[in-house]
């Protein structure tokens, strides 16, 4: 069950529809989950833009680095060029190249793009290798396009799948979260979808209890070692049509998510946030220009605060939710992670009054 | 009384003798309060980063713009040359020139700085139109002068005071702020301290306590308006061996802390962080240079995490103390703005279990 | 006589009518020159980026750091909100906080800025302190409005005038120059603008011609002192309708002329280029919003390359201009700086062969 | 024969020993070229920092992202953690992943990098896909073993060889170039080596020279297509001891080369420079750290200028040695590019008098 399965409800604005990032319309997820024998527990999961060819109709999108220390792809050009041109892969730190090469496969061959010559592919990655054979390298370039075949709107498998698969969060298995924010018709009725690979610690907090203390499990904690490092990948998506510069603006306030959890963005934790906005109007297309001059929709400045809020709470419970759904998981060298004792956890909310707070004023 | 002597002790680090940024060695805070008739409600504070002449030992620094919707003067030197050359101004948004002014009148004045004829004046602002008369800019050189010849080591005032004397935050009256944070001998027994000049809405959260919401008092709250533009600035002192960059990294997540308390830093809010190292052997010299290599202490990047959590840590609370220490104030058109009613807030935290939390494992 | 009316044409693209970045339509430049006495040569220029309020009517605008040596003021807001609200001020280094209120001066007191209580005041210098007692700070608000009301379009005074009166530049006296690139119908037929503050040294090259080096002045030489660093201000104007992140890229290749003329842009040269958008449809309203979603037109990536030729040429010719305008001049303790000798100049440049090359291909 | 064969001598700094990036004691280069039939034109060029594990011993070292329409990996962990830990390796656009695995490999298989689960990969890129199969992805994990195995010191080879087998530079044949400069003991008696990979257009000058227009080659040329977009990759070493921030800073400077060689860095054209240490004092351990602070030399800013002086120099002559070098080449789709006619250069260099310039003053 997902965090506000139990009451877990963070936050003044209302979810959409899946409560996941693909309540953002044409948004869709697909995750590759590569379990093989003790020692293999990774994955990768895709984050697709638009059901259309994403080289020919580029999306406006920005990146900010929370803690640039990790090995994602592709974030040069986005900043320079204000978008992105192929699917957004994730994935483990040593396999980032390759899956970046199978992005780059896919988009060689989708129908269109015969004569392309330059693909800007967008990886992120975290570090599962306490779980899993990070060395080997073990997601493929099939894993990747059977990742972007069955990608799909709707509903979000979370938790241990796709590139959560080995992850580790505040002490517990991490994973893959969603969720989502609509905003209502006088801030533009837009949404905001995000989804995360957690991968960090800190001293957990959920929706303000402090459930990392309760459960003896967090940083600097001195009788149980608890790592620190790790990272966490951030994509973000929305209708609203913003700008790259506001996009950027949009990315920089899913950091704030990470205070809400407890996490300090350790060195080790190479965190990373990418925004995109989904509006058909700002396509940015390749071959078929007709002018060079494109008339486009432009949300004011003014006007971008609801969606910092919506990015904030949006992240936040993304986060939980990759709590939530996580299972215990054994791997590389007999390790072994354990989930979040939901249970306990509930409880311990309760005792701290973080539940139910839509009934809050 | 402040945050901690309520028993609201958030975080896991003990803090310095005063819980001050002056618990950072040689650091002394200087304020002006200027208070006229019905409309003037303003004032300057400032930040000595030692107690010699700034401008022939700089100190390194670095600046993080959490957004920079703000009239900060002197950044672009800060994050081109990796220092700090004369005291920090905190004052109102219309009045930075005119105190930037008086920090080139006091640098040109000290003794030894006879042939200066550069000077890059570090001042932050937030915007305190709504108590305060800012069209005027009432906050004269004089006012600067007397901040800076008050500054002491030891207590800081906090509340409405100086550059706090007419700000808001969430809702309730804001002012300045600070706290410290000191770690173990096994991380270095390197100190944090922090100041902020608060003046910012949100959703407030004390501690994980939705005391925005408890008291009706938020962002979005339907029917009172609640304005989530101003501004914060954060001022950032450690003794810890840092390099620019690492200060910058350090800077960086004291934008954390705004998550912590329920600011999504709204498109008005011009954030920034400013840190500096006192580290005696990291000054850098002006006239007085013997050679061009100097052998300087450098932390490693690897043991940069504990500075990281304490900075969190120590941001957050020094935002607590703002809102506990300031009182009722009315100004600018009869303008009125509460303190937060400390009592309820108080009760509130008992019942959300935010109090006390020294005890938790 | 400007380097044009020597025959020193650089570049392959036409001019405007003015070679002025008066040829970007509304563009206005006024100057105030201060001089005083011995020991006072100063001033102030302003570039007024349209005829009405410019607050009311923001205008898109960029900021590229070259080097960030230098007191600036109003850089952070412009990246983040990627606009300019006043007009811009350049002047000497200790006089930018003077200029900079004196620019909200103007602002507050400007008609519908009644209720205005927050000001971006974009100020940009560089250090005269060798032929101006530049610690006096004798620019005054009034000077600056002088240069505000005397603002006008057309041809611009160049050389020893305004900002430019006590600079040097490349071992010679500096100043003020401008030029302006006009792109053909196929490309747009847009306008780049550029008027630059000149105040820093190298090893001068005039169109390809090693100038400096032929006439023993240059960084380095053995036998006499030549000053390297000092700052250069390039404010950039074009009419193309370009977002804040192609006006950012567009400044950033302003930095190339400075390689073209000499300059490596020495520790000391706080250089920085701010480029902003006439377009009337991108005009960004303040209080007379009737909407929050603006449809405003926006130029591909792919059409920027004319204009960032145009933006390198206009740049190098400013600084030639800048050169070939300034007379020599005697200030602050007697200290005298030459003009760079034209007669001289243009005999070398015949022998190099870098005249009338718009007679090759 | 390179470019000072010839007379060409730009700049007034004396060159390295071999006038290569290996002129920076311990440098080393590697080329592998991949030549296959009609159609396969391009290879991989590495630069080895230091002689010994690189991941063990990192190297300090910064990016300057001139323009991010690039696909380079690995620069957000640069400018992050201030470091370097693998060879950098250039090569093909849609080769980088690829290359970046090999480099990978190659890291996990070094000796003592048995324990090592995160490895940032540095590799850069250029566009040869006029003259290369691109999308055929031909440069594998073997070819990169390759040149880092024949890396060597001393003489560099130049010109079509390893990554600039198929670049096109100015309307010419592009590839490889190097050069150097070594300052006088008063400045420190540092070095600063360069290596370029070309592949850009714009409108050529050698050393002052309008090359590009007496030979009819040149972007907007009226009768003949000039294709301004390519890339170039910039690699900076040097043996002062300088911190990241002041690294970035020299990797900035670079970009003015540019300028002098006549580029406008066009929007196609994905343009960085990376730059390292190699100073066996700011060596970062891995896994042998004995302390937390370790005492480091460090340049002062102020004695920063003779080196931004020859990083300028020493890149625009790394560009011409780049052309000289170049030799015709035919490859994909028949597609032909001719070298730079170098008689006819020369002939006209010396009608400009671009010649040894060193005679000068």
């Amino acid at each position: 069950k997902r965090a506000r399965d139990y009451g877990l409800i963070n936050g003044i604005l209302p979810t959409g529809q899946w409560n996941a990032i693909t309540d953002v319309n044409g948004v869709k997820i697909g995750h590759t989950t590569v379990l093989k024998g003790d020692s293999i527990r990774t994955g990768v999961t895709v984050i697709m833009p638009h059901t259309g060819n994403i080289f020919q109709e580029k999306v406006p999108a920005a990146v900010f680095v929370g803690n640039g220390f990790g090995k994602s792809i592709g974030t040069t050009q986005i900043v320079e060029l204000g978008n992105i041109e192929t699917p957004i892969a994730l994935t483990n730190t040593l396999n980032a190249p390759i899956v970046a090469n199978a992005i780059i496969d896919y988009t060689l061959q989708q129908k269109g793009n015969e004569e392309v010559r330059s693909v800007n592919a967008v990886v992120g990655e975290t570090n599962d290798g306490y779980l899993n054979d990070i060395r080997g390298r073990h997601v493929t370039a099939t894993d990747v396009r059977k990742a972007i075949d069955s990608a799909a709107s709707g509903p979000v498998a979370e938790g241990c799948i796709g590139a959560g698969t080995g992850t580790i969060c505040m002490g517990f298995k991490g994973g893959i979260g969603t969720s989502s924010r609509k905003l209502g018709p006088q801030q533009g009725a837009y949404t905001v979808g995000v989804l995360v690979q957690t991968n960090f610690g800190g001293i957990l907090t959920i929706n303000g209890a402090p459930i990392g203390r309760e459960l003896n499990n967090y940083y600097m904690q001195k009788t149980k070692r608890h790592e620190a490092d790790g990272s966490c990948m951030i994509i973000i998506a929305t209708d609203a049509p913003l700008s790259a510069r506001n996009l950027e603006r949009l990315a920089r306030r899913s950091f704030l998510a990470f205070g809400k959890v407890g996490s300090f963005s350790s060195n080790g934790s190479g965190d990373y946030s990418i925004a995109f906005s989904t509006h058909p109007q700002l396509r940015i297309p390749f071959s078929k220009k007709d002018k060079s001059v494109r008339e486009i929709p432009d949300l004011e400045n003014d006007d971008m605060s609801p969606l910092f809020l919506a990015v904030v709470e949006a992240t936040e419970e993304a986060i939980y939710n990759s709590l939530f759904m996580a299972t215990d998981t054994k791997g590389y060298h007999g390790n072994t992670v354990k989930a979040m004792p939901v249970e306990k956890v509930v409880e311990l909310l309760k005792k701290y009054g973080a539940l139910n707070q839509d009934k809050l004023p």
